[in-house]
């Protein structure tokens, strides 16, 4: 057994059965070791920048990581932006980087790079394997490491990928379990709830499933605290039968004016909220400063169980939290445009579809329109960096082949992994992809009234950089020429029409839907 | 003047006029800027891999850096292989990063990243601007590390660029000349290449012009040594009138082979040369462990003087070295295929053209055909991280608008940054773009070959990652998606056709070359 099979069976033998790569030459015997271990699925993606996101919509939906495969630094260079994204979103995965042989480096080959740096800068955890009689060990440290939802970067040389290694595979790892949470905290919390303090309890970075939501639910609806989520979770049970739960609102003014009243901030997984960006004049802490903010339980700690006491604690045990009705809106007519899109989806959507959003202004009405709709889950865009919904939505449909994926997709984000295409056709995903075209980055026009520049309105070259048509980009063609069915859709009628088809037929299907801008 | 207009008037009181971009909300008021200061060409690219590799293409052909703006720590991820192969290159750039507020940036909002150590991975120079009143002398520091060949990275915060400047921007600054040769190392060479040993001048990473080529070639005809470029030039003057010089085999084996007698290698703008990768039993350097090896000139030495003194030294003033003569081919006939297409090319390429080639294993023919084609420039991979072609064609026809650019390009590379055909549709810029469409990473199939992985021979699983029909590209539907007109060649006389006319046509056209794969 070599370095990288004796890699590949120890992932294997831990769960981590699913590998989403661009390899090179320097994999090239991690990739010939796939045919002589069994169990690794492996998923080609054109892009790294596709394979890391994957990995990261894998990892939400299948609650495991997946492992990825990178062609040396500038690989892991193209897969930087949605490893910075699950980094946010504490959505594990395990990177294997390919490197030159140890004794090659000093010879500073073309493709030689400082991988160390690059790979710290996203990750929670980096390792070089020094020799195939190490690699099963650390293979397993990388397994623990991801285990605590963490992003773990193992740099594997080509000559441990080919030596031999007589050790073989290590086996399943015991993985560390998350710590309880102090008794003491557990008293602070339930007298801060059950104090007159006007209590706001937000929570972010990490799932918030039926039952998680449900307790949560209890709580508020027994002490009078506010539930709210951070504005881009992780991974969210949504629709009829989920607990109700506000949402931080993106826009700093509205997140401050939400929280102004707020006396006692409880953070579940997430530090104080902030501003997405700083503007001139905007305070950078959406809580008032005279707020006490208090961390209920981090990422590493045993927040199901914490619930399950804090209720009790709370004497909430038989309370009926607020939840969401089933409320299905009819079919919208007329005009195409982001509120009748969202209003055909909650018309339309499935039971127990994956959404993920990444519309950018056009999914604002999204939130509302889906609360009542059929119970899905949400997946959303953690860390800011775009290019994240068609690369989750492949991974997210590799974890959960039975259950539909809806990505909905802005236009000017869907350009930067637009390579996801030839994934979701080779794999045959079951995904619906909606484009919204609307030929602009519309975010960027909002954001530059927001940062005040030139009196908040672009001048001719300013503009030029904030809009996205001439050329208009034709995604229908685009979608075809990866192998991807697709149709453009300009009205409701013919928007409902092409979603409903796209839903009932197994496969990936992408509508171009062109739409105004929102503002 | 706020900070922004502080940097763009000193960039372009230092020639620095074009920025490739693809900005963000902190990169706002710069963006407001370009409308307030005069002067600044802005090229939108729909994601940073292509505008890191445009202002590579660009500064290659301007011999002058662009600057890039890119949106924070994610977006000069996205730009980070292309980065790697203009540094590999020696191609100046002055990225502007920008980033959050200095204040914001405590407060870990979503976006933040430690720039510092991603951009160290593909700097030569990076900093950060603490202040508005710093940024322009900050911006003429970049401008003096872009002058000697490198890549400069200045991280700008959103509040540095916002705030007033009262000291305004800086103007133009002398920039360091390259240092003389020292007097010894001129005798060294020139007794060396007297000397009855076997001698390659062995020239890299720097451009080799018509004048640079001739005298090299006086100086080789002078004294029998051989003349020969590094396996990926930054840009060499190629065709009809200039000096023949060998190319480096790409092949380990080969290379060992051209260069097994020589027993003193002469190196200009280059490390001794070395394998692109490692591979079981076949040794780093290529050249004989008993080659004494001699650094002719570095990056930042005058070798225009010392070429001149050289000469005169050798005394090979009146010596007339070996050029390539005029020698077309006639049009090709039958199968269209990669000696077919570098024939096509042979014939029907117009003078002062700039070839692109990123064709891979379907590029390896192209050297040969072109030797003796109408004199041209050749840029090529210096770096070896792929997805640089089409990004670098872009660049390239920005910075030379009077000249055809040709981009031959491999269909798994050009997949990778695809994006650039909307730039290209949108600058309309005069671009012919041939993707070698054989179906394959065809590369790698031959790499796994010579790694000697699993006896050299690809399992299914393996054969499955080095494949990329099953969906087949359409690379038409693709340009047309994003604006470029496009046509399929399956033949010989069609691709024949389909050049000249896009020879022959302003604007940008891309041939989807159905070829078989060399092997």
């Amino acid at each position: 057994m070599n370095g990288a099979e004796s890699l590949i069976k120890t992932l294997i033998n831990n769960g981590v059965d699913v590998c989403f790569t661009n390899p090179g030459t320097s994999e090239m015997h991690f990739v010939a070791a796939l045919d002589e271990v069994d169990g690794m699925r492996c998923v080609l993606c054109l892009f790294e920048g596709v394979l890391s996101g994957a990995a990261d919509g894998y990892a939400r939906m299948a609650r495991k990581p997946a492992s990825t495969l990178l062609h040396l630094g500038p690989g892991l260079g193209n897969a930087l932006a949605n490893l910075h994204n699950a980094r946010k979103g504490h959505s594990p995965i395990i990177n294997i980087v390919g490197d030159h042989a140890t004794y090659h480096l000093q010879y500073d080959a073309p493709l030689t790079s400082d991988i160390q740096s690059i790979a710290g800068a996203v990750s929670h955890w980096v390792h070089t394997s020094r020799s195939a009689a190490d690699i099963a060990k650390d293979a397993q440290e990388a397994v623990q490491k991801a285990g605590r939802n963490q992003v773990a970067t193992l740099i594997l040389p080509a000559d441990v990928s080919w030596s031999d290694n007589p050790g073989g595979a290590e086996s399943a790892c015991v993985l560390q379990s998350q710590a309880p949470v102090p008794e003491d905290r557990l008293d602070t919390v339930a007298s801060l709830l059950n104090s007159d303090k006007r209590c706001v309890i937000l929570m972010g970075g990490t799932e918030i499933d039926n039952q998680r939501g449900y307790l949560f639910g209890q709580i508020a609806k027994a002490t009078g605290a506010r539930l709210c989520s951070d504005v881009f979770p992780t991974r969210m049970a949504r629709g009829a039968g989920t607990v109700v739960i506000d949402r931080l609102p993106y826009l700093a003014e509205a997140a401050i004016e939400y929280l102004k009243d707020t006396e006692a901030l409880i953070l579940v997984g997430m530090e104080t909220p902030v501003s997405f960006f700083a503007y001139p004049g905007v305070p950078s802490e959406m809580a008032p400063p005279t707020c006490h903010t208090f961390q209920l339980a981090g990422h590493n700690e045993d927040l199901d169980t914490l619930l399950i006491e804090l209720v009790e604690r709370l004497g909430a045990d038989a309370v009926q939290p607020d939840t969401q009705t089933l409320d299905i809106p009819v079919l919208p007519e007329g005009a195409l445009d982001a509120m009748s899109a969202a209003q055909a989806l909650a018309h339309l959507l499935p039971e127990n579809a994956i959404i993920v959003d990444e519309a950018a202004t056009s999914g604002m009405p999204l939130y509302t329109a889906l609360a009542n709709a059929r119970p899905h889950d949400l997946l959303t865009l953690t860390g800011g960096s775009i290019g994240f919904g068609l690369p989750a939505a492949t991974g997210a449909a590799i974890a959960c082949p039975e259950r539909k994926v809806i990505c909905l997709e802005a236009d000017g984000s869907a350009m930067y992994t637009i390579q996801s295409l030839w994934t979701m056709a080779r794999e045959q995903l079951d995904i619906v992809v909606v484009i919204y075209n609307n030929r602009k980055y519309s975010i960027l026009e909002m954001e530059f009234g927001r940062t005040g520049a030139r009196g908040g309105s672009p001048g001719p070259k300013a503009a030029s950089l904030l809009s996205i048509g001439d050329p208009d980009i034709d995604f229908v063609a685009i979608a075809n020429g990866m192998g991807v069915s697709a149709t453009r859709a300009t009205t409701a009628a013919a928007f409902n029409a092409q979603l409903e088809t796209a839903i009932n037929t197994p496969g990936p299907h992408l509508i171009d839907a062109v739409v105004p801008t929102l503002f």
